[in-house]
This record gives C-alpha cells, sequence and structure tokens, in this order.
C-alpha cells in the first residue's frame, strides 16, 4: 500500500473544496493524503486563490502534513495522481442560468441537471471531460477519476465510452438518501442498508433494510406521510401514500420533475418570478461563502457551507477514496458501466447502483428486487436520451441531439426539441467546440 | 389440407363485416371457407341481421357455396372452428365517445387506442377476450385466433400471457403503410418490400426496399415533403424534415400523438367543438352504411365502406389465413410474441413484426435495422405502460393501473394519472367486473 | 436479531458433525445457537447415538448453553428452525463405492461428485431434498437451508427450481482455495480475496488479489510450479505451466477429471486395484472415527477428523450462517440461483460464484475478469449435464437421464450413456422411487 | 436489376466446377451470369487448364452466352464481380492427409473438418480466406462472398469478425438433409419443410413439417429404422431409437463423430488400413474425374461426379445466389452471424440456420422449437472450441490453440491437446504465417 498519496482537484477554486479538504485532515490516519492540488482555469484564479488560501489555513491548524498546491496547470496536477476528482463548472453560474431560464421560457422545466437545462450542461462539459481523461491516460493511468461533475450519470457515460480512464461518478443524493431514511425511523446510520438502482439522479431505492429486516412498505407508509425527504435544492412537495404503495419502492428527489412534472413546473415559474433562477440564489450565497471565506481568522469549514445544498459531497468522495486505498470490501450506491447489472439497460451504459468498493475499484451487487415495468419504463426512456446525448455531446452532432430532446419525457414532440435545441446552442456556442467544427 | 373451413366472426355485426365477406368470396379458389359464422351479442341483433343478410345476399350473387350463419351461441360459432376473428366493441360507440371525451376534458388527448382512451377500451376489453380464449382452448384448440380488437397490441398481449390459445394481432397500418410507399414511389405494391417493427400502433418502418434496392432515405424525404402518408382517422400534419432524417426511420400516423403531441392536441379541441368527437362521426358514418346495407338490392360491398376509416383490414386477415392454409411462407407484419425477437422488450411482450407466415403460424424474421435509441426509449416506455395495462385489465389492479397511467407520455404525472383513472373507472363500471370484485 | 437460534442438521450422524459442534461452541458469544437438532433416519441410528453423545460432552465441556437434541423425527427438527443443514448419504458408503466401481467397469473416470457416479448419486438425493424442502415450506417457511450434500451444485439447482426454500449450497473448496493461495504467497488468510466463478466441483479462480494487488499471475506461474494446490481427496498432478497460463485462471481441483482426463483414470484404476474405491478407504477413516468418538473421555473434535477431507466444511458453514445472522455483509463464495450473473448460463442455473452475504440472503457480485472461451465452453456443457440430471432426478425421466449421460464429457457417446444408465438405475433401483412409478 | 452478371470462383480448378458451371447453365434464363472467373493458384495450373477447357466446351455445348475466363490474378477475378465463390483447398489434398493422419495417430479421430483435422484445416485457411476479403473490400465492396470452403462454420466466423465483406457459409449438408427426408417419406422436395439450427457440420433438424403438418417425431422413428441418412463421406451407423426419441431432434451425419467417437474412431483405424486415409481415396477419385473431364468430346458434367461426395454444393450455391439476384424471400439454410437468433451463442459467432434470403441477404427466421440442453450443451462446447480456433487461426496465438483443442470433445485432455497441436504446427509450418511472426 502506498505511504503518500497525491490527490488532485479539477476545479478546485469551488465552493465545496474546504469539504473535501476537511474530509482529507480528518482522515489523515487512515488515508495519507500528502499532495493535494487545488487546479482551476485563469478564469477562475481569484476563487481559486480564496478557497487555497483558507485549504493551507485550515490544514496548518489541523497540524497534519499535506501539501496544498494551487496551480493553472493541469497537468501538473494530474501527473502521477492516485485520486482526481472533478468538481467544474464550464460557463460558471451565468451558463447556469441560462440552462434553468431558456426552457422556462416554453414553459418547460429548467434545471441544472435534469431535461433541456442538464442536456445544455452536458454538452457543455463533454468536451471539457474527455480533455481531462486524455491528461490522465497520459500522465496518470492508474489514477481512479471521481467524477461529481453534473450531469454526472451522462458525464460518467461519456467517460465509459469514449476513454480508457477508471473512472467513478459520484453523487451525493444515496448517502443523503441514507441519512435521512436513518433519521426517518430514528436509528443509527449504520444500520441502514437501502438498495438503490437506477442512473444519476433517477433512481430509486427498492428495498430498505434496519438491523437486519426488510422495512420497506413501512418507510414508504412515513414517507407518505412526512415532508422532508428530499435534497435542499428540490422543492418539497409530499408523495401521495397511493402513489408510492404502487411505486413499491422510493423514488429520489429528482423524480418530482417527472412524476410531479406539472406542479414543479408550476413553482418553478413562481420562484423565478420571486426570487430569480436557482442560479442566482446560488451566485448569492456563493459570494457569501466567498467572503466568509476570505477572513484570514478562518481556518475551519465555516457552517454555513453546510446549508449550500451539496451536503455530503465530501463524505461521498471520502468514504469511496478509502475504501479502494483500504481495500475494504464495503458497499456504496455509485455511477459505473453497467455490464449487465440491471439487464434492462445497455451493456456499456452508466448506471448508479450499490456496489463492493475494494482496492480493484466499484463492482455492482446483484440487484434483490425485482424490476418493475413503472421503474422500468422511465428508467429505459431517460437512459436512451442519455445515450443521444452523450453522442451528441461527444460528437457534436445535431441529430443524435434533436432526437434526445425529443424523447425526453419533460420535452416529448419534436417541434419544441428543435425550438429548444436551437437555443442552446446558440446560447452556448462559445462552450460547444464540437459543434462548431 | 382441410377442404373446407369453419370461420367464426365474432362482432359479426359490425359494419366492417362485408368487407370480409367479400373476400372469403374472392378467394374462395384457393381458401375454400364452407362455413361463415358471424356471432355477436343480443345487444347487437338489429345490426347482425342486416349485415348477416347482406353477406348472405353478397354470397349468393358470387355463386360460391360459404354457408353464411348467424347466430348469438358464441360456442356454437367457435366449436372446431380453423380460425376465429374478434371485431368487437365492448360498450359500443358511447364507451368510445366516453374514452375520447374523459382525457380531453383534461387536456390530454383522447384517442380510442393511444393514450388514456386506450386505456380505458382495453380495461374493457381483456375480460371479453379471455372469456372467448376459455371457449377456443375448450372447443378449438388448434384454431387460430385473429385479434383485431384495439389496442390489438395490449390485447394480443394478454392472450399470449394468459391463456394457450394460437392468437395473432392483425392491423390494417402496415399493409396501410406498404401501399402508401408503393404510391409514393410510384411503383407496383408488390416491389415494395418493408422492414417494421415496433407496437401495435407504434411502429417503425425502418427499411424500405424497392426492387431489391434500399431507399429508406430517398422515401424519408419525399415524405417530408408530401402530405398524405397517415391512416384516414388521424389528422395529416406534415413530417418536419430534419426531425425525419434524424430520426432515421418512418414513423407510423399514430405517432403523430407523440412526436406532435401539442399540435395534435389543439386539433382535436377544435375538431371536437366542431364535430364532436372521433366517436360522433363514427356513429353517423355507421347510421349511413347501415341504411345502405339494408337494401335489399345491395348484394356487393358498397364503396363507401372504404371511407370508413379500416379499409384493408379484411386484406391484411384474409392474407394472413390463406398463408397459414396454404403454407405460404411469405411475409407478413403481424403482432405475436417477441421470444426475443426485440431484444431490448421483454420476452412475453406481443410485438408488431415482419413474420415468415406458415402453416405452423408466423415467425419473426430476424431485425436488419439497428435499434436506435430514439426509437428504443419510447418503445420501452409505451411496451412498459401496455404490460400494466395488461396486468391492471386482468388482474383488475388499481395500483398498476395508476402506474400505467403515470408512466404513458401523453399523461406523464402521478396526479393527472389518478384524476384520468378514478374517471374512467367510474364511467366504464359496468364494463369492468374484474375492479368490482 | 433474535436472541437464541435454532438449528437442525439433517444427517446428523455423519462422523463431520463433532466439526459443525466445535464451530456452534467457538462462535457462541456472536451466535447463539441454544437449540441443536441432530437428525437422522433409523439405519444411522447407531452413528447418531455415538456422534451425540460426543456433541454433548463437547458442549458440557465448553460451558455453552447448547441444548444438542438427538431425533429421527425430521419434521420436529426442522419446526420453526433459523437454519437447517444437510450432510446425508442417501444409500451410505455402500451406494458410494457403487458410484465409483460402475464408470470404472467401463473404463470411465468414477468419481462421487463428477461425471457419472455424481450423477447416480444425484438422482439418489434429489428425492430426499426435496422431502425435506417440503418440510422445510410447511414447518420452517423463513429458515435457511445450506446444502452441502453433493453433488452440491444439481441438488441446489433442483431446490431452486422445485421449491420456494431460501437456500444456498455450500462447499469447503472455495475457502480451502483461498486458504491454499494463502499458504502459496505466505500471507494470512484475511489479505487475500480470490474471484471465484463457475458450477460447483468446477469453478475457477479467475482474479487472485493480495493486499490491494493483482497477483494472478504470478500466483498461476507458482502453481504449476508446486504440487498441493487440490482437495485431499484429488490426485495431486501438477499443472502444466503453459496450460495454466492459456487457461488465465486456476482450476479447481476437480478440473483435473476434465483436463487430465486420462492420468486421472489411469491412476483410479491403480488405485482400486491397490486399495479399492474411494469409499473403501472412507469407510476404513470412518469406522476408526466413529471408534475414537466412543470414546467416554474425548470432549472435544479429535484432530483425526482433519483428515477426513472435508476440512473446513464447518468453517464454510458458520462463516455464512454467522454473516446471516450478523447482517455482515462480508463476501463469500457460494452456489445460489444465477439471475444473469453469470450470463452464459441460464437464469435459473445454480452457479457458484462470490456473494455479498447478508440478512437477506447472498447476493452475487458481478463477475470483473472476462468470461473466456475456454472457461465457458465447458462450464456450459457441463450445466446442461447439470440441467437434464435435476429434469432426470426430479421426474425419473429416462430420457433426460441418457442425454446428461451421453453430453457429460467424461462419458461422450450414447451407447456408453446407454450402458451406463441401465446399470445405474439397476444398482440404485431401492433409492430411486421416481423412476419406479 | 443488373443484366448482366459477373461471378468468380475462386479456386476454379476443383473437380467440383462443372457442377456449378452445369448451373449457371440451366439457370441462364432467369440469372444471366455473363462473365464467369475461374481463378486458382499457379500450383494448381493444371487442374485449372482441364476443368477450364471442359467448361468452356459445356457452355459452348448449351449455347449460353457465358463468357468463361481462366485466370492466376485474383484481383481481375474479384475486381466488381457480383458473387465470389470460394471453394480452395490450401495445402491440397496432402494437407488433408496429414490432417487425417495426426488425430489417428493419437488415437483421436482423424476428420477434415471435425476435431483436430478440421482445426489444422482452419489454421492453413483462414489467412488466405482474409487476403482475399481484403481484395473484395477493396475491388468489389458490394459483391456477395459465399463461402464453401471448409471447416465453413469458423472461416465464416472469421470472415464476420474480421472484414467488412458481405459472405454466407454454404453447405451441402442442409440441402441433402431435405433431400433425404423428402425421400424417406416419400414426398416431393418443395412439399418439406425442416427447421435445422446450430452450426456448420453440427446441425439439428428441429422440427419436419411436411404439406403443413409437423411430422418430426415420425421421421425420428423412421430414421432410427433406416440406414442411408448421412453424408457421403461418414460411414453409415444407424442411430439407437431411444437416443433419437430422447434427442427430441434429427443430428446431422457429422454427430456420429461425436454420439458415436468410439464406433466412429475403430471404423477409421480399420478404414485407414484398409484403404488409406479418406484424402488418399479422394485422391483417386480426382485423378479419375481429371482423366475423364481432359476428352474433349465431353461437353456435360459427368454422372461420375455425382459420386464425389459433394452432391448438391453447387444447388445450394445457385439457390442461394438466385433468390438473392431475385429478390425472392425464400428461405434457405445458411451460415450467417448470430446476433440473438440462437440466444445461448455469442452474438458475433457464425450459425447454420434457416433464413429469408432476399436482394438484402440472409435474414435469420426466429427458432420454433425449443432449446433443449442436450443440444445447448454440445454446441456451446463446440463454438467456444471455434472462437478460440478463429483467434488462433487470425493472430496465431499459441495459447488460443492450445485451449481450443483443450476443450474440444474429441480431444478433451491438456496433454494430448498439446501433443497434437505440436504435430499440426510442425506438419503445417509452410502454410501458417501467423504463427511465424
Amino acid at each position: 500500500m502506498k505511504k503518500a498519496l497525491k490527490v488532485a482537484v479539477i476545479g478546485g477554486g469551488s465552493s465545496y473544496t474546504p469539504e473535501i479538504v476537511e474530509g482529507f485532515i480528518k482522515r489523515y490516519d487512515e488515508m495519507p493524503v500528502r499532495e493535494l492540488y487545488l487546479v482551476d482555469i485563469e478564469e477562475g484564479r481569484h476563487k481559486l486563490e480564496i478557497v487555497g488560501a483558507l485549504a493551507k489555513r485550515m490544514v496548518e491548524k489541523a497540524g497534519v502534513p499535506i501539501d496544498v498546491k494551487l496551480t493553472f496547470d493541469r497537468r501538473e496536477a494530474i501527473k502521477d495522481a492516485d485520486f482526481v476528482t472533478t468538481q467544474l463548472r464550464v460557463g460558471l453560474l451565468d451558463a447556469r442560468k441560462r440552462d434553468e431560464h431558456i426552457p422556462l421560457k416554453h414553459n418547460v422545466i429548467g434545471q441544472e441537471t435534469t431535461g433541456a437545462g442538464g442536456f445544455a450542461k452536458a454538452l457543455r462539459t463533454i468536451p471539457v471531460i474527455l480533455d481531462i481523461c486524455k491528461d490522465i491516460e497520459e500522465l496518470a493511468p492508474n489514477a481512479y477519476l471521481f467524477n461529481f461533475t453534473n450531469p454526472a450519470g451522462i458525464v460518467t457515460e461519456a467517460v465509459i465510452k469514449y476513454t480508457n480512464v477508471k473512472s467513478i461518478g459520484l453523487c451525493n443524493l444515496p448517502i443523503g438518501t441514507r441519512m435521512q431514511i436513518a433519521r426517518l425511523c430514528d436509528v443509527e446510520l449504520d444500520k441502514v442498508y437501502i438498495e438503490m438502482m437506477g442512473i444519476n439522479h433517477l433512481n430509486w431505492t427498492t428495498r430498505i433494510v434496519v438491523d437486519g429486516n426488510d422495512i420497506t412498505n413501512e418507510v414508504l407508509s412515513k414517507v407518505s406521510e412526512a415532508k422532508g425527504v428530499t435534497m435542499k435544492n428540490i422543492p418539497d412537495f409530499g408523495w401521495d401514500k397511493e402513489f408510492l404503495q404502487s411505486l413499491g419502492a422510493l423514488p429520489c428527489g429528482y423524480h418530482r420533475y417527472y412524476y410531479m412534472k406539472d406542479e414543479m413546473l408550476q413553482e418553478q415559474l413562481e420562484s423565478v418570478e420571486k426570487n430569480g433562477t436557482r442560479a442566482d440564489v446560488v451566485k448569492r450565497v456563493e459570494a457569501e461563502l466567498f467572503e466568509l471565506y476570505k477572513d484570514p481568522e478562518l481556518a475551519i469549514k465555516p457552517p454555513q457551507l453546510q446549508e449550500r445544498g451539496g451536503a455530503y459531497y465530501s463524505e461521498a468522495a471520502l468514504n469511496l477514496m478509502s475504501s479502494i486505498y483500504l481495500n475494504k470490501g464495503d458497499i456504496q450506491t455509485v455511477n459505473v458501466r453497467n455490464n449487465g447489472a440491471i439487464s434492462c439497460l445497455p451493456d456499456d451504459a452508466s448506471i448508479e447502483i450499490n456496489c463492493v468498493i475494494d482496492s480493484q475499484g466499484a463492482h455492482p451487487v446483484q440487484l434483490q428486487a425485482e424490476m418493475t415495468p413503472q421503474i422500468r419504463g422511465l428508467l429505459q426512456v431517460v437512459k436512451a436520451y442519455e445515450e443521444l446525448t452523450v453522442e451528441a455531446g461527444v460528437h457534436g452532432d445535431y441529430e443524435k441531439a434533436l432526437q434526445a430532446l425529443t424523447i425526453h419525457p419533460l420535452v416529448g414532440t419534436a417541434a419544441l426539441a428543435k425550438t429548444l435545441l436551437d437555443e442552446i446552442l446558440e446560447a452556448n456556442k462559445g462552450y460547444l467546440p464540437q459543434f462548431n467544427k
């Protein structure tokens, strides 16, 4: 086992960085990260410098020998790294604002990862990630890439299909779901085992076992009576009891964009009216966070970061990293190549599923719950959208892009798909080299 | 080979019957149907008597020894039959009117076979067909059942899953598509070979071969320039050229309800305003037809029937029947058990696909065209809806019904699904014994 | 979690029983087995009484509150049991002697579990196991059945296909292989992770990871240079270096009956000449063991049992039991329903594969190693033999039995299969009620 | 439709050529082959000139405008051809003699296409065929390649996997089987429909339909009572009645090498003693044929050719060619890429199966008969051998070659496989450039 690890955080200037730095500090004894590269692009210099300085103060205060390095040279950061994580945002929050805004103009849900907004983000992100992967293939072929960048499922699928990088897609939703169930059932987190399956931001919790007993149905009943089982960034509409029972599984927060499409759209339209898009809100939150980060007295992760929406991202990343490093063989829910684990999806699709994590990577565990048609149908059509989006994103293929939006359940008609596509391509043209060849 | 065939037409009082009678007359030499039972229920006595009398006059005028028998005893008709065809309509046109009306009230497409309307029709029809199948299993276990009754794909799947009857689902859309392509390309029908695949009323023509040459792309171009490539009963919106090219296949007429959902809904709302529902229109047409049929001088199929919308139904049925009877080994597009022919759908699903037809039944031919994600995604989600509808229809399962409507692309939200379902169950309660146990 | 467990050991009079009793004693603190039923048939009364008395002395000496009960009433033993294990031998060692002898007469390998000998044993065992399963279904529907009875893969498949019992097939070979690899590499057992896959007594170790590093190729080299990597009961012919490299995986000991068929047959013929069949040898060993067991001073598992050939059986059983009881989520190699884990075998086949073990049972982990044709071909033909044997064993189907032996690689011709089958049926007729209906 | 076809026959100097020339003459009206290139290698100059001269006399006598051209320039022959057929024999009959002889030395069946002999032939043939395919890809990319060269299944699989040529593998066995069944049942050939499936020289006739009735079981009974249901070149051992019934399908002649391995080996050993190998016999027959061919008076196919063993090869080829040319849509049994038609074999395997033949090629028809384990097991292990042989033949991979022979049911042990392999490589080293890189 290596005695000193090198980690490269791409998009290191992100407001999330203090979380992961805190994680490396806390786990230093079991997982000795000695070199921590925070890398960003020139446009992010200001933020990287603020966050980097905070990171250095945190490490110093904690008294652990982590060498925090700030750089704009991605290749230097990647070279011989053991782990590379991505938390970048192509086009920054302004692009997100457009992603949310364009669909809403046409009475279609505008969301960062789901639907037409996530589609636009995928087109911008895929070329950048594939570029990073080329560096990894050349400079750190044994490194694991943890991809956090949304839409994480689509981006991971592009990496699976078009690179040789050992990559795992990561999201805080699975760990968040387990935590919410633990709270709901008032038990310790480590007594809760859940079977999740599906794709990123469209997964179902099909089995909930607490202390060895399957209590899925009880939890479904409780959930339909409770509010609060959702992500921070998703409006908290309750689930209908009969609907949940007939679904037979716990949907994730993002399912509201499908099963409650009309209510969610209405909410978005009203919320934009009042507060601007979610991007606008996040911009304000980030500005406040960076004000805090600047404080030379601050040498810990400020508690306000918790409110930001990405809670447990660092937890998810570090759980994964330490299980690989320590060859633990425990089970975590991550995004990997399907290979038949969900037999109704293509073998080369990215899926989100419970995996055994060890030094050799993430290995899906056979599903226990039956795949029901109600889950299968929605899962398959959204995965088909994702496949088309990957092709569009990699090759700049207008036809695939048009079909992707056409079959997406939140768009669904050819004319609307064309309108949205043309506006998205126009609004993002600075970020879409693959379409401008 | 048997020298005299017995055929039972269930729903023999239908206005379509003169078509099939004409067919039996024309083909008598190659396929000697000696006993033709037209069977109907008491409520249809009046129509059966009118149509039956016309059928007898037609046979007499043609001078062929077909014995036309009218009966209300289904078991007598089925006993030892070689072929049984169903062309029944549970609840008559009044039920259809409700099927079209209820969704429209909620701004959802109201259509006889597609979406919530077809769903209601399936719930009414499945118990009746399964009942017929019990008779066939007992009284004519070697008979082929040709199911024309819509939604033909769902009904055929129920028969496949819950009976031992040798059944084939039939639709006039495939033969109609071939004819339209022949017209469009100005060639003889028998020079046109098309590969169709999908499910009933949601199939794609993926390959068009004329005189040995693959001209799929040329036809796609022509279609986007032409109007008129649709069924009689579907509004004739043209297909966008870029959309068709990116789809890479010719959609069927019913695809307009998906790809042009908004335009079609708008058209329906306006049309209902002007002419009432499609059921109202058909009622008027039928009334006129029955007036004609009453004429004791009439002894042929009146040309007005052609206008009715179901053109080539008889052609499709008789092509199939004679290929089985004569062990022809030609290729026709019919609805059968999948068994892996469309590998992305369940093995026990009904699919619509090119089959070799011989004395042993219908055997799918391996698809030549690649299954693209744009086709796959829509196909899978609608098939999942169909599976749930079969279960709901067979078992009277409210939960399955709720999920069926929820995932249907023309409904798509849980709340709307529940509203529609409750109204449908209430409006059809006289026809849904499976839900009233 | 239950505070007191009931375990039923069917075939409790076996010479192996002291091992499992020792196991329950050692693990009492983590897994409180309070009632231990040793059940046997009348013919085994003598042995049960000897072993049972020893078991009671062992428990007493250890000072743990395990209540050892001896019974001939299987239903009493099974009622409300948490775990049922089977270690029975229908026809006793005399039947085994015949299983080994009949094939050898025809110059075919005669082995207890592989080939024609294992086939005969399967036919005798299946009816008895299915009978036990009926009792479990009725009296202890939540119990786990651990099947040790050989041929364990075939017997487990019969249980999977024809009962509703929660069953897991168990063998000492996987744990033995890990131990041998640990010895060979001179590392601690718990640092060795192996990926095994295939079917019982025909599995391949496709990946060997020590301390996080994949050392499969190094181990293959070492094995071809070393002797001793086999089961106690299998002659220790070394593996050819080139052969192992080209196989790309470590074969199990039983593979010698295939890959070294000629050498193994020769050895058997010579060994029988000298020492009688393996059954004769085991008879002598068992007689000696029972002499030891009778000693009223003996209150521990005698070390001589280790030599018996079934080492680690108890270890395997107790590892499995405690991981279920304690919901551990660790990985063990056991026999379960395939469900697509080995995609080139039928879904309802029993396979031997790495599984996550928790309170919900055993869940296969996705294979990392590629399924190569050299492994696939042999695996598939032997599995087809097993499927046919299950059908023959359950239904007493002579035709299936004939085809089973015909396609088995150790038989392989129709005429020889018939000769063997007829002799086997004749020699075992007292134990084959299914063939005498 | 093209009005004049060009056909290239590679290995045109074969003694079979007069058959195919006769075929082109007879069918000239429906399929106007205007240019017939007979191409061979320099070593075959003498035979090509004799056969070519005969072919020219035949054409002249028949009075059809077929231009027979003799050439040693393969590229000239292939350029713009519509059809290319291969009937070549790398290493000539001397190589075949070695193929038959080497296995027999080790008491293993020595056969031209099955087992170690066929393996050797595959290694010699694959590089030559791939070379031809490069020419076709360059010079006649739209041509169909009909591969007759044995082992036709393996060679076709190499072409499928490693080239872009539109290829179909052809054998006279399927048409021969139909003819034998017609004779056995005393009906016209065109009333017999058979479902064949499997792989080349290892296929099963699973369904026999005469005049619309399934008479499979009757035929199985008849066959077990009759002799003569085999190929000319395979000893005519009768099938055991019980064995055939339990198999549930009609095995092909080559199955005797498996199911009757011992008897067949015995026969071979005796026959070689008496007459030399089959290659020796064929050498004598060919010498006699060429004597006949030389006769300048001869202008028809001499009847003695019928006795040669390859009867109906020409019939099979011309049936296929004319169905493609005339877009017939009839059903023939040929070797094509699997694509899921036999779901228990890999998608990219070559299989032999009933196909619809039209201008677009050969399209498998879905199997009606259930795939039984007795068929599946043998089929899968032999296919795995074929896959390994393809890899060995294409890449000169010693390890794959060793495993191929090890798992072949006629070899079956590692040591014997190695011995055979080393002798085969040594004996054929002049023809195995891929192993000498």
